[in-house]
């Protein structure tokens, strides 16, 4: 006879009803593939009258989440409600303390407490699993841990989130101004009413967190450099456009002389490159790795459809009985690496200033490039049509980050700068 | 206490030298991942005294294969002979049927007896993993299998051989002739001295039917349409670039009305599309599929670094236990689907006629095309500098693969057609 598992999903909005709607049609086809039964005995959420487009038995739900904590026929949690805090927390410690299985798509609550939640998975037998958390559909998560495992990985770094990704392509696209951008992906569903992690990087930051510790069999390392792009204006698209780039926000990890560096920002990246072609809301994925070399994963990084394919790829995995340790390793294996600051990198940059058209301005600017050690690659001045200022672009030689942030700083200070000067790093990848 | 698993490696080429150091100079970080000891037993080759760069201490070596199959206290077998037949076929055959998990490389017996295969492990309850057998170092079978699990694929579809796609790229790239872009890649290690399997398609097709039959839960079909790309001028190369395509050597498998299509043949594509970026020796799988929407799976397709990811990814999940049927079902599951004919498909084409210079050469050209009810959407006459006769280059709008077929057929007859034409699809993927 097979095995069979009873699962409960918590948290029903949009990704857990479309999930419950798929266990439920592809029963069948599930049994099938894993050998076993993957039975959904309990259902729980907030407003039990919501349109859901699925009818749910009246048995099927539970009182409250600590029901199905304390319920020892379930084997499978399928955490959905999100938050690194409160109901999400709870459920998610309780039910790995007391012997069940988790599969979660909250990324805030592995990024914060992935270390203590493996550690009870461990001590405990059972699984924890987070595919869901980490670019939606893309099999990234599983691909660290099972295909690329004969890999020590030195460098992850990739475009991970889709409505940062559209609205700067959209902007690239349509010459478009980052407000009407954001206005168009909210009406189209690509950005939440409230875009703020979105936007100012700290969705990637835990995505990229995650795949820190997966790649480099680390610790979650809480040291990251995050920008986002609500600075990003129309005119650096065009700008860059102009100069042969396209602007993207990137997370990057890498490991050098067992230092790890993450940092999220937006970068500028030459047309033509890998991920200068990666649009709309899609996610994509490179690891350079020994002995495979480069790998790359691109696919749908959001969106219930993604989502669900991820969580049903680890309910099968734990359906079949493929314990794993949940971030590839025990945690006595697991390492604490030094963090390297962005501030030590080198990088060539972009620079755009707005300054007063009176004459010398230009020996100015470049005279605080010299003192800072930062060398110009190509300059360009020309007039804003608009008003009575001037524009400078500056593409730097490859510096210190630390001395262009010094570079930057003093300029904002000089009195023939108008605006804050903009500054974004320019990636070879 | 750990379990240990023993392991016999047979075949001690490049690629098999290289597994065996790596699976011995990464032993404890294996044993820390899967929580169980690979232990190398035995190994076996037809030469003992070739130069491998590692010493293999005396006890290690079998007498020969058949000692292998014998031996009960092997576990695992690791097949790096290649070739369907003989002695790689006997020994996949037999260990299975003794009991013993098989890791293979080798598509050419996968995809001729793949089905008999998983039977005999499916009976036995052991794996029969195959990961380096499509595509080296991408984890494309793994992801179809475990990443993909929850989804219904629909196409799938890339680049597949490296060999060929350097030698399409260089061409591109440095507008050379076939010819010498194959000696390029034999003195580059990227064609090897026989690299008839890859320029004919045959490499790309074993590969494809394994795919189809993971991605559709099928029996290997064997109606396959092959074409490779030795056919492909120089000058095909540099009229498809100035008409906006590249020329790609694509596999296609897709599902349409319960009837499999698969085929392998080059394609023009639009320069753009993500697949005409795919430059040198990479291999990029692209895979559409509900309801996890498009993705795509890129890196490197061959040589012993890449090839032993794949190895060490399914020596692993053998390792932690992970028993599956080695096509995701099990054979009573398992579908034979009707196939589609290439000729009820309809394409867009590129045809290159070199004709006579004679008045009313035009005329009866396209009266062949009109009569075979195949419409022109492009037609470009020049004359060939160095001789006497005319070029003519033609794009067609979509039409059945059969009447273009015909059309070819017919003008190849004309008196006034000098040399066989030319005839390349045209892909819009």
């Amino acid at each position: 006879m097979k095995k069979k598992m009873n699962i409960a999903l918590v948290g029903l909005g949009t990704i857990g009803s479309y999930l419950l709607k798929y266990l439920i049609q592809n029963k069948n086809q599930l049994i099938k593939k894993n050998m076993a039964i993957p039975n959904v005995l309990k259902v729980c959420a907030r407003n039990r009258n919501k349109k859901r487009g699925i009818k749910i038995q009246k048995k099927l739900w539970a009182k409250d989440y600590k029901e199905i904590i304390k319920n020892t026929n379930i084997d499978l949690v399928v955490e959905l409600i999100g938050g690194s805090e409160g109901v999400a927390k709870k459920l998610v410690f309780e039910s790995l303390r007391n012997g069940k299985h988790v599969v979660t798509a909250n990324k805030a609550l592995i990024a914060k407490y992935g270390d203590q939640l493996s550690e009870i998975a461990e001590k405990k037998g059972v699984n924890l699993e987070y595919e869901a958390a980490v670019c939606g559909g893309l099999p990234i998560v599983r691909s660290i841990k099972e295909g690329l495992i004969a890999n020590k990985i030195q460098k992850i770094y990739g475009i991970m989130n889709g409505t940062s990704n559209y609205i700067l392509s959209s902007m690239q696209k349509e010459k478009m101004h980052f407000k009407d951008s954001l206005i168009n992906a909210k009406k189209l569903g690509y950005a939440e009413n409230n875009p703020k992690s979105d936007l100012n990087g700290e969705d990637v930051a835990s995505k990229l967190k995650i795949l820190t510790s997966l790649c480099f069999n680390s610790f979650i390392n809480k040291n990251i450099h995050v920008e986002g792009i609500s600075n990003i204006d129309k005119e650096d698209i065009i700008n860059a456009d102009q100069l042969g780039y396209n602007i993207k926000l990137l997370g990057i990890s890498d490991i050098f002389k067992e230092r790890i560096c993450q940092r999220v920002h937006p970068a500028l990246i030459k047309k033509g490159s890998y991920l200068s072609n990666i649009n709309g809301v899609l996610n994509a994925v490179v690891i350079e790795a020994k002995p495979v070399g480069q790998s790359v994963i691109q696919g749908e990084g959001a969106g219930p459809e993604a989502t669900t394919s991820a969580l049903v790829s680890d309910i099968s995995s734990i359906l079949r009985g493929n314990i794993k340790y949940p971030f590839s390793i025990s945690k006595k294996e697991r390492k604490k690496f030094k963090t390297s600051d962005i501030n030590l990198r080198s990088y060539s940059a972009y620079i755009r200033l707005e300054v007063k058209d009176i004459s010398g301005v230009l020996t100015n600017v470049t005279k605080v490039f010299s003192k800072n050690k930062v060398s110009i690659k190509r300059i360009i001045q020309s007039p804003y049509n608009s008003r009575k200022n001037s524009r400078i672009i500056i593409i730097t030689h490859n510096s210190k980050d630390i001395l262009l942030s010094k570079t930057i700083n003093t300029l904002a200070r000089k009195k023939f700068v108008i605006k804050k000067p903009k500054f974004i790093r320019i990636e070879y990848i």
